[in-house]
């Protein structure tokens, strides 16, 4: 006889138990701006509330929860906080969490087209969709040469442009015989620090990256990237890579796409366009401008997850050229072999990223876009766009700050004239205060605040109340 | 005045479709057993269905729910059933997804301490724990010298294992001037693809990857890996890293591990120890003598999201040393800089993986662990291992099919005496009819059938219908 014991949760106690996680998740947006938006605990103050070793026996949902409210939500900084204008956000939505939870139950693991027809044919159709909603060109589409993959983040998203540039650029010899030292890569100084992770990764090596000079905009100087590369060239080295970005993470600055690609084409490098949150803009006519060269890139991505209310996560990575990617991403063992892959009728997109396994990614994606409808989305983003350029009018006529970046979009770098040790100061007094979160950079050695405005709930008020709070901070700390 | 057009769902709307999303995944586990395992559609079918556009305007969640069930739904393989046996599996639980939902809902982005200190120092705790349910060397907890972290794969987890080896043996010198072609690894003939894979991106190159022999039980021979060391290393090559497996993909082969270790000790090259499904049996007393060894070893990778009841993805990488895989992946861009980093006291998790960002993943952990307990984890884990042994008894008492392997947990490999085009005809007819789904490997040429035992609600009475499956629909084929 079959021994009965049954530890796993009941359906009913999964009912019960869920409802109320949707009632806790509701209550919380709802009073999410009553928590201090950083948190302000102190480095091990979360970890000595915890045991130091597993239960032995099972505790019940009501004890969980309780130290969730107790232990964690203090350690919790507050990403969906109207009130977060740090970094870049990683905003979310009802649709998203509600596609995010339906991907979580169906518990579908998409490696291959097979293990779930529908993860990667409704992944297709969505990035299709967004390829639409972009207007990117045509060869971004899986209906012509190229297409795309739902991957985690701009970081994958980047190592794995700059592999398959690797192997278009070696006939696809580094897969085989490794790198051999030669290879050099192209971004510009205020280019996300991913980029110089990935060019490690795979085995380039940080001295055969060229970090090219800005100009006052801190875009990339083309002169510098064409001088750089006839100069590697004279040396005997091969060009292969250079990363344009539009918007880049401490400044937003955006580079001369149309620029850098012409010169990418006249040497054949690959051209990577990163625009991890700025890229959502150019669903808006009145922001796709932004993108405008994008039709001599080889690949392209931008994050929902950032700034179209797609909880993380989820990047969407476009390639011009499927064919590359696949070519240097493609493993198939036997397990894995099936008909569907034989035939060739079929996207297999555990060979467009760096993983094997993969969530159903695309359904939050769906929910979000078919919830909202492209006019809800570009009604948002635009809204996001028109109060950072307020609070940069309220910036640019303030006798005490100055704006030290030109503000293109949803990002405002400003400083007070006070100079960094106040601006440093008045950073850390606020954030400390917590009715609000924003981050620093550095531009030309000086210490800059940011305030980026994307998270899903901020509006006019929580900007308006942002600037008071940093005026009145900044006349207290004078005083 | 603000336009105050709002287009996010209401609080109100978001409880009503929560808890409808909630009984929808009910009913589905419900109702699980009623769907074709594997889905049965053809390739495009679920594309035709989907809108060549994106919607203009917003669509209701009635109408999005209606699609899921109309068109999403016949596209699912559905991993969840208690008869999915194909692969590894996938498994999920009640805990996991309410855990994983409150991830989603909390919308926290732990790529540093600061971002959400719960988010790092619970990972860190429950990941001691695992440590501690696993009897791992103390060299792998936090408290130590060591640590671990959760990554999205094997592969990944692979990736970071190779690239701090690289990065040990030369010193950091790939990360600064790329490779140089001269490092070798080795893996067996059995070990993951995902290894290969990861040189390929690694810049080391598959021809500087050894595939080492295997004995009969298909397990790495420690001879042949000892004589290829050698070999290298008189011809001026420099190796540095081994994987050893604990249950292979193909049929669950399990390498030597002390002997495996002694070798890396001795030609000091990095060990890591890949344990994606099976590392899991370990929290089993019974079976914790798989992992003796692995106080020799430099990482250590298993998938709670494969057979622990978390839903994916969810890798747990631990590693003996933290600071050399924080040296090689670690960056520090102006913009991440932070109070807590510079201190020293805390983790920043993104220089312990590939990306930057990440989501709440210890949250489904802990529910997990917590909710049944280890006691409970245990059970069912066992439970799995005496139910694929039975089949294993059975295979081997029938005059019909053979035991292709041995079958030391969860998985049995077997085939009908009839060879391989009668054995690739059962699987398909079987998996075409939907009661079932299992999948094939070829062992020394042969095609053979893989019955893999650990979807959270498998049972006896599962197993042993497909069995009678399997003997009826041979008997139906030969006839």
């Amino acid at each position: 006889m079959e021994n009965i014991k049954n530890y796993h949760m009941s359906s009913e106690e999964f009912r019960k138990q869920g409802k109320q996680m949707i009632d806790w998740i509701a209550d919380y947006y709802e009073n999410v701006e009553k928590y201090p938006v950083l948190s302000q605990v102190k480095p091990g103050e979360i970890t000595e509330q915890l045991p130091l070793n597993a239960p032995e026996v099972s505790e019940s949902m009501d004890q969980i929860m309780t130290d969730v409210n107790a232990i964690i939500m203090p350690g919790i900084t507050h990403w969906q906080s109207p009130n977060f204008f740090a970094f870049f956000p990683s905003n979310s939505s009802g649709p998203s969490v509600l596609g995010d939870l339906l991907s979580s139950g169906l518990g579908v693991q998409g490696m291959i087209w097979a293990t779930s027809p529908a993860c990667t044919e409704l992944e297709t159709r969505v990035l299709d969709w967004l390829a639409g909603m972009l207007q990117l060109p045509e060869q971004f589409k899986s209906t012509s040469t190229g297409g795309a993959v739902i991957q985690d983040t701009a970081s994958s998203a980047a190592l794995s442009a700059i592999l398959a540039a690797r192997e278009k650029k070696t006939n696809y010899q580094v897969n085989e015989s490794g790198c051999s030292g030669n290879l050099v890569a192209y971004i510009s100084s205020q280019t996300h620090s991913s980029l110089e992770k990935a060019i490690k990764i795979a085995g380039i090596g940080k001295n055969n990256l060229r970090l090219i000079g800005v100009d006052e905009k801190l875009a990339m100087r083309v002169d510098l990237l064409e001088s750089a590369i006839e100069n590697d060239l004279q040396n005997g080295l091969i060009p292969f890579f250079v990363c344009a970005t539009v918007g880049s993470t401490s400044t937003n600055a955006i580079d001369p796409l149309i620029e850098i690609g012409n010169i990418c084409r006249k040497y054949d490098l690959w051209m990577h366009i990163d625009a991890a949150m700025s890229g959502t803009a150019a669903i808006c006519p009145e922001y796709r401008h932004f993108l405008d060269g994008i039709e001599l890139a080889d690949s392209f991505s931008f994050n929902p997850h950032k700034w179209m209310f797609t909880n993380f996560d989820c990047n969407c990575f476009f390639v011009a050229d499927r064919s590359v990617l696949i070519k240097t991403l493609s493993i198939l063992p036997e397990y894995l072999k099936n008909q569907a892959t034989e035939s060739g009728a079929v996207i297999d997109y555990r060979d467009w990223h760096i993983q094997l396994g993969r969530r159903f990614r695309s359904l939050k994606l769906w929910f979000v876009i078919r919830h909202y409808g492209v006019s809800g989305l570009r009604y948002h983003i635009s809204e996001h766009v028109r109060i950072a350029q307020e609070f940069a009018e309220w910036v640019r006529t303030s006798a005490d700050f100055d704006l030290v970046a030109p503000a293109p979009l949803n990002l405002v770098c400003f400083a007070h004239k006070n100079g960094n040790d106040f601006n440093r100061k008045l950073l850390e007094t606020i954030n400390a205060e917590g009715t609000m979160y924003f981050t620093h950079t550095v531009v030309n050695g000086n210490y800059v605040l940011r305030m980026c405005i994307g998270q899903t709930n901020t509006k006019e008020e929580h900007v308006r109340q942002a600037w008071e709070t940093i005026q009145e901070t900044a006349k207290k700390l004078e005083s």
